[in-house]
């Protein structure tokens, strides 16, 4: 009998993981035995240089490093080689050193294998870089004359993809098939390939298409990109595709860093603001969805393309791709006619989340790249809903949680882990500045912040780009003037016009108040409050704000703060724990003027938190993180939507919700306004389609 | 406790299955049970009337028809309804009767649902018909306004789906989301789909891509057509990629029908006649392996075009496409650079067999229709070699079998259900006319027998379209003028004028028998043979055959035998059973003929069968029987391939079989023009690539 292997003792710091391997071991495995992963593209084959490691004592608990030296093979020729190319100082590369004895090691954070970012979600999550697409390094046996039956060139790259990463069953692309063999002669026989590996979790989908062999496992994985020898890099874009802004988010698929931002107007705009006139321009044109689809895959396109340009990079190196949006936005990204989401029952083409290549949709990116679009959960509540629950995680939280993203229309979650009811509710645009008389988007000049003096009603505001006040005697620069008022001003402006008693609870000027203005800056019930004279405006015309305008917003608010309250109706209860605002408005609005407006429930101020784009974080998490694919595809079965659409319920709560701040009963006289529940009727669902007040449009526009 | 439910014998005819089904099973159901499988694509729902069966008796062993229809339900308003649109005489309906008693049911050839069909294959074998494609009927679930979340039009098919028809985790190719909700709308919410069900035995290959929910299983489908309502149609494309010429055969999938066979010149020879000087062409053009890749693709979309045209149908009804070629044929059709083919090892970039999307090879089928490429053994010996195997499956047959293909490159398969072995061997085109003087392609005015006087030395031909001998002094018409020689004309004027003594035993023509030609039909050793006289060709030229010629049929015909005997050698036989003759050359050649000149080896002349085309057969059996595909992949690794390039013995046999009729060492005066043994070596192989003499080829061209 044979000798038995002499056992090491292994500590691995920050971990802290300790425990006993062969001798002979090589770090990188013993690391990978105890349970740390390592980070390693080449296997082992000291190459990449990504396994580098630290080696703090020989044997614990107290040596020199010399002493440690000895407990470690020492470097060989490769290493050397390595080493002789990179400078890494004391370091040494893991899959290099064989275990000798016992030894106490510090994996630096840049070499483990599992990377963790924090995500700016409001619960500060962390996200563990785990993507569908990564890169492993091979050397392929050279093919000999006398090879057996069935073994080409693919053959080998399986073999060893078996041999020296224990993957099975990899499939390739077939249009990968021309660039293998110059690769590998360019590579001497050595490749680094690019896979994805899918998961069949909620199935049928994710499977990988290409030759291979042998029986399918549960995980599959496919081969997107050959590059001969040694290669290090790969991407990925996340992109929120809103009814009116598509953010992408480039990210390096490997670290999990945040590359480049990109963000464009939506052009399906020049269609329809909302989605009711895109959905109507799908009808009444026989090629609008051809033309909507073109346009939205032109954008995605173009942001690929400046997002990759940005930092030195171009569309065919992004590999993967994450996007989400509401139904409407997901259906016409397929190139679905989104007639059936314009009535009831609002059906889905498809809620399952889709696995595609990005050539089939006419992405220009790499041309194996993957598409993964985030699933529906109903007609109204999309993949955008779905992205924010990743990014927010109610799900996972004890507090009971509302997450309200206000868009052109505004996705409302509310819950914890026991349960997570969501909604979209249809505040059409005005928050985003349209509908509004001087409404724009959030751009240098908008007025973002407003007082009035509740003695003079005289106003004062800021623009963006200005840190100062300005009134109507302020000096300014021609940069100074106002061009327009953006949604944080349009709330601000109301909630100071109601605070100073211009408006009153109803949202109407009132008569009364006017004589309180010396400079008669309102005229009563039918007139406008002029917000910035012409002498501060960019065009020289009066800012002003309108009865309409008023009414608008009144719409809007009543709309969002009547989906919350639907949700904590069927969920029963009063009050919640947490409130997060997500989108660019909720960054920018003063959570003191939403209170007061009535947008936003009850809820100790400290409590409500503004996240910036959480759908696009929730995208960017799917980007990152494969298994959150999965959660995502559970969550879309396990929440519960509510239609507010139809819910009578709604329509009480909106009613209750249009005065300032909110008051049941209030407003008998703008009944005939407000929309009658969807009975699904054609008659009904015809009128509706013809007579499309915004709060009467069946979807959220 | 409830009774137990009485149970009714069955018989069915002509399986002549019986047992007994608990009463109130319906006849489709029954069959099922006993094993007999009646077609059916509605599922029972009585629309596609596929089901059709005639009852013969109530009870058996005797009874009259009217106490049989007492053992079934009566006809119900459904079948009423489907009996007035179809006039099915006594005929029920399998699905819409329930058996009540004993009875004996015959099951018409055309209800079957196993259609067999006969190949034209030498063995007369069955093709049981089992398609990758098929079409299933549907009745889905409206929506409805309180759906559940993640239910959307999609799931609900996959809902009928599995209820329907059992079938769980069937994907959606994501381009036909936009056909879904019009098709259900039109269909009121019937459908019919075309579903792919791709199995995973040699695997990682054939799993579709799509969404779809539940975990993978080992089969998988994936819908490739969505049409409203009851739709009947599904048709496939097999074609045999030569490197001459590409024959495309329309198939009706559910019949196994041939419905239109088309044929065209593979436009690739403008760029290189043998495969040789393709491989030269990639090397030397930049552009070389896109301009080939794109010719042979708008081949095939031509021939799709016609071939549909010829039966009223349009590539828009293929779903499914089967390719065969040669290795080299195989990588131009993938837009593989063939240059490892060109020299040793001769390494395949991808041996597996490969299931991909049509779209992605850029033929102009379905949107959805899927392409399978028959694996490839080794680098001489492809998919067509398989394809052959497949069709006259050697694999299966007691007698020792040897199938030879001649076509630019000539197959060769040798075995029996022991053990198969195969080759290509480099034959050229000299057997399809080419690198012959007067050499043509077989068409009207090719001469197509030959005769000649061992008296006078006179000879005689026939030409194609031409029953009549013709002589110098016969009287003919302008369209039996001649012109030109093709493939079976040349075998048979070398042999006729060696059995007449013209040329002598090494292929020389005889300056003795010069004196025996009153008419001087040749002249001695530099000379050359008149065959037809100016007066009786198309061209007022004369039509001869040189010296040369004798001598490129005399190299053709070596390489076919030298493959032959090598196999031979290699298996330790000196005799086969039988030898098919597959192509389009063995069909018009006469056997006696080929013997003469040694193109085979002995057998008994009633066992040399010719066959056609047996790999356009091959690819046929493969469109048809979606099992055949993983036996092509099962045969692809079994089979033993030998390398005619690299084998010492080729070159021995070879020479042996340069005379008339073979004769070893004969011929030490021609040695200067034959191969040496490849080296590998790259002095040698550049050499190779200048000198290109047609035996010198390292592949078969």
């Amino acid at each position: 009998m044979s000798e038995p292997t002499p056992t090491c003792q292994i500590a691995l710091m920050p971990s802290g993981r300790r425990g006993s391997v062969p001798a002979g071991t090589t770090l990188l495995e013993a690391a990978r035995l105890l349970g740390v992963e390592i980070e390693s593209i080449c296997g082992g084959r000291q190459t990449c240089g990504k396994c580098q490691i630290l080696i703090e004592e020989g044997h614990f608990p107290k040596h020199n490093l010399t002493s440690a030296l000895a407990h470690l093979s020492p470097i060989d020729e490769r290493e050397a080689a390595y080493r002789q190319l990179h400078d890494i100082g004391a370091r040494r590369l893991a899959c290099a050193c064989e275990v000798l004895g016992d030894v106490l090691i510090t994996v630096p954070e840049e070499s483990q294998a599992r990377k963790q970012i924090i995500s700016k979600a409001a619960t500060d999550r962390v996200i563990d870089v785990q993507p569908a697409v990564r890169q492993v390094y091979v050397e392929v046996r050279a093919a000999e004359l006398d090879e057996v039956g069935g073994q080409g060139d693919w053959e080998r790259v399986q073999e060893a993809l078996a041999q020296q990463w224990h993957l099975n069953n990899v499939a390739i692309d077939p249009l990968l098939l021309p660039t293998l063999q110059p690769a590998l002669k360019q590579g001497k026989h050595t490749l680094t390939l690019t896979l994805w590996q899918g998961r069949d979790s909620t199935g049928g989908s994710q499977a990988a298409e290409g030759p291979g062999v042998g029986a399918r496992p549960a995980n599959s994985s496919e081969v997107l990109r050959i590059q001969p020898g040694y290669a290090e890099g790969v991407y990925g874009l996340a992109v929120d595709v809103g009814s009116t802004t598509v953010v992408a988010h480039l990210c390096d698929l490997r670290t999990g860093a945040v590359l480049a931002t990109e963000a464009t107007m939506n052009p399906q705009v020049r269609f329809g603001e909302d989605l009711m006139s895109r959905v109507s321009y799908a009808m009444l044109q026989p090629q609008g969805v051809a033309r909507m689809h073109r346009a939205i895959i032109g954008a995605l396109n173009d942001l690929a393309r400046k997002a990759t340009a940005d930092v030195g990079l171009t569309p065919e190196d992004v590999l993967d791709m994450v996007l989400v949006g509401n139904p409407v936005m997901h259906h016409l990204l397929l190139g679905i006619d989104p007639v059936e989401l314009g009535g009831a029952p609002f059906a889905l083409a498809i809620a399952a989340p889709i696995d595609m290549k990005a050539r089939d949709l006419g992405l220009k990116l790499n041309t194996a790249a993957r598409v993964h679009v985030l699933p529906n959960i109903a007609g109204h509540v999309g993949a955008d809903n779905l992205a924010v629950q990743l990014a927010e995680a109610p799900h996972q939280q004890d507090e009971m949680m509302l997450v309200i993203d206000v868009g052109t229309n505004a996705e409302i979650v509310l819950g914890n882990r026991e349960q997570v009811l969501c909604a979209s509710s249809p505040t059409g645009p005005a928050f985003e500045g349209a509908q509004i008389t001087h409404g724009q988007r959030a751009a240098p000049g908008a007025i973002e912040r407003v007082r009035i003096d509740p003695t003079t009603l005289e106003p004062r505001h800021k623009v963006i780009g200005h840190d100062e006040w300005i009134d109507s005697v302020t000096a300014i620069t021609a940069s100074a003037r106002a061009t327009g008022i953006c949604g944080s001003g349009i709330i601000e402006v109301v909630a100071e016009l109601f605070t100073a008693g211009i408006i009153g609870a109803d949202g109407r000027f009132s008569e009364a108040a006017t004589e309180r203005s010396p400079r008669v800056r309102f005229k009563g019930r039918t007139g406008e409050y002029v917000l910035v004279d012409s002498t501060h405006t960019a065009t020289s015309q009066e800012i002003v704000v309108t009865q309409n305008d008023v009414r608008n917003i009144q719409l809007a608010k009543a709309a969002l703060y009547a989906g919350a309250k639907l949700l904590m109706r069927h969920k029963g209860i009063e009050k919640v724990d947490r409130i997060v605002l997500a989108g660019a408005f909720g960054l920018h609005i003063d959570p003191h003027y939403a209170m007061i407006l009535g947008l936003i429930p009850d809820c100790e101020l400290s409590k409500v938190i503004a996240v910036g784009n959480a759908a696009g974080d929730g995208a960017r998490i799917a980007l990152l993180n494969r298994e959150q694919r999965q959660e995502a595809a559970r969550l879309a079965l396990w929440v519960e939507h509510i239609q507010t659409a139809v819910d009578p319920n709604f329509q009480t709560e909106f009613v209750a919700a249009l005065g300032l701040p909110n008051a049941v009963d209030a407003f008998p006289h703008l009944e005939g306004l407000l929309p009658a529940p969807v009975t699904g009727s054609p008659t009904r669902r015809s009128q509706r389609r013809h007579v499309r007040t915004q709060a009467e449009s069946p979807i959220p526009g």
